[in-house]
C-alpha cells in the first residue's frame, strides 16, 4: 500500500503530516493526518486515534484540536481519519448529517451506499494496517477518542474490539444513535429498517448486549445545543453504571459543541490516554 | 463606540469572542477577536496584541494559534485585529501582498489607498480605546507580538510608541520592508516614492534612527521559504546588537512560515510576555 504526502510541517518538535491513499474499502482516494512526535530513532510509539464529527475531515482537528503539544510531551502518535468516503462517484445527500462527511463509521448494506460507505472496515482494518506499515507505531498500544459522531465511532469500535484499545475517551459523543434523530436517519439509511442490525453500531446497546471497556473518559458541554436531543450523555452514564464500567463522565458548564470545547480538554484527554498507553509494554 | 458580538465561545475556562464595529479610521466595518481568560470579577488584566500576516484576518490565529491555554494560565487578554480595511468600497489589488489583507500597518498617503488604509491609526489609537472601554483590560500593561507582516507591525508600533508596551516579540517578522520586495511594493504603493516616509515603518530603520525596545524575543524558522528574500532576520539581529537592544533571536531548525510554526512557540511567547506584564503594577 502506497501513501502520497499531501503536506508535512514541523510542529512542536515533531512532524504533522497529511497523507492520501487509494482505499480498497471505500473504493476511492482517502486523506488522513498523522502527527508523529519527536522520538528516538527506532522507537515505536503508542497511537491515539481521533474520529471526527459530522461535516468534518481530518483538517478540523488537525488545525483546531490543540493536541500536538500534549502528544509531543507524552510521545504519542495522533491519527485523524476522514469521516466518509470521498469522490465524484460516491453517493451523497444534500443534508449535512447523511452521506459525505457523515459516514457514521458503519459498513453500509443498503443501496446506493453499500459500495463506498465502508468506514467501519476502513477504520478498523485498512487504515491501521497502513499506519503500522508507514509510521513508527506500536500497534500493541492504541487508544481511541473522537467527537460527536466520532465519539460514537470511538465508543462502538472500542466496544466491538475488546483488548485492542488500552484507553478510550470521547468528546460530546452520540451515545445511542438508535435513540436520536441523527442516528435513526443514518443507521436507517445505511443499514435498512431492521433495528437488530443497528445494535452493533450503538454504544449503549453494545454495553447492554455485554460489550465492555476497561474504563472511559467523556467530556460533555452543558451549553451544547445537541445534548438533549442527539447526544444524550445520561444514557451512557446509566449503561456504564449498570454494566460496572468505570466511566468518568464530566458535564462541563458553559461549553458548547465546537472545537473551542474540544481544544479546551484535549490535553487532559491525551494525558489520560498516555497514562494507560504507557503502562503497556513498549 | 458600540461593539457587535459575532460569536462568543467558552474555551480554556475563559471566553473567546469575535466582535465587529464601525471604524472611524478605516471608514468601514472591522472585525477582531478577543480572548478573555478566567479571572476574578473586577480584575483588570494585561493585554497581548497579536498582529497577523499577509492574507489573514483575526480568524487564522484565533483558530490555529494555540494561545488560549497559555493566556488562561497567565491571566492575559489576547487581542487579534484584522490586517486591512474591509468592504466593497475599499480599494483592492489582485495580488495577495497588496490591498485587502495586506495593510502593512501603515496610514496610507497615496490614492486610491489613503481614505481607508489607516491601519496604523486603527491599531495604535482606535482599537485600544475600544478594548479599554469594553473589556476588563489594564491598558497600563500591554504587550505586542505578530507574525510576518504582523511581526513588522508589532516591532514598528512598539518602536514608535516608547513605554507603551512592557513586552515585544515576533514570529518570523519582516524586519526591514525597505530592504525586501514585499515591503517595497507595499510602502511604495501606500506611501509613495519618497523613502524618507518609509523609515517610520521599518524596524531596522527606526532602530538606526534611535528608537529602542526594552528587550525582544523573535522566533524564526530556518525552513521558512521567505527568510532569505523577505524576512531577513540577520538585519534585525545586527541593528539590535549595534543599538544595545537585548534581543533573543532564535533560529529554529526545521520550522516553516505556517501556523504549525507559530503554534509551536506560542506558549513560550505568551509566558515571556506574562513575565514582563505581570512585573508592572496590576
Amino acid at each position: 500500500m502506497t501513501l502520497e504526502q499531501v503536506s508535512l510541517n514541523q510542529a512542536h518538535g515533531g512532524q504533522q503530516g497529511v497523507w492520501r491513499h487509494q482505499s480498497a474499502e471505500t473504493g476511492g482516494t482517502m486523506s488522513f493526518s498523522v502527527f508523529v512526535p519527536p522520538h528516538e530513532e527506532g522507537a515505536r510509539l503508542p497511537v491515539l486515534w481521533y474520529l471526527s464529527g459530522l461535516t468534518c475531515t481530518h483538517a478540523n482537528v488537525t488545525e483546531k484540536g490543540e493536541f500536538r503539544a500534549a502528544c509531543a510531551r507524552h510521545g504519542i502518535i495522533f491519527v485523524a481519519p476522514d469521516t466518509s468516503p470521498r469522490g465524484e462517484d460516491v453517493a451523497d445527500d444534500d443534508a449535512y448529517d447523511f452521506g459525505k462527511g457523515a459516514g457514521f463509521y458503519v459498513d453500509a448494506t443498503q443501496a446506493p451506499w453499500a459500495p463506498h460507505y465502508r468506514m467501519r472496515s476502513y477504520i478498523e482494518q485498512e487504515l491501521p494496517a497502513l499506519v503500522a506499515q508507514h509510521f513508527p507505531a506500536d500497534m500493541a498500544r492504541q487508544g481511541i477518542t473522537g467527537h460527536s459522531m466520532g465519539g460514537h465511532g470511538a465508543l462502538t469500535i472500542a466496544l466491538r474490539n475488546p483488548g485492542r484499545f488500552a484507553s478510550v475517551s470521547a468528546f460530546a459523543p452520540i451515545v445511542s444513535p438508535m435513540q436520536c434523530p441523527w442516528g435513526h436517519k443514518a443507521l436507517g439509511g445505511y443499514l435498512g429498517d431492521d433495528q437488530a442490525a443497528w445494535r452493533g453500531y450503538d454504544a449503549v446497546a453494545l454495553i447492554e448486549d455485554g460489550a465492555r471497556l476497561p474504563d472511559l473518559l467523556v467530556d460533555q458541554g452543558l451549553a451544547d445545543g445537541f445534548l438533549a436531543e442527539q447526544l444524550k450523555t445520561p444514557l451512557l452514564e446509566a449503561a456504564c453504571r449498570e454494566a460496572g464500567i468505570p466511566a468518568t463522565i464530566r458535564m462541563q458548564a458553559g461549553y458548547d459543541h465546537s472545537y473551542y470545547f474540544i481544544s479546551s480538554f484535549m490535553a487532559q484527554h491525551v494525558k489520560w490516554h498516555a497514562q494507560r498507553l504507557n503502562q503497556r509494554a513498549g
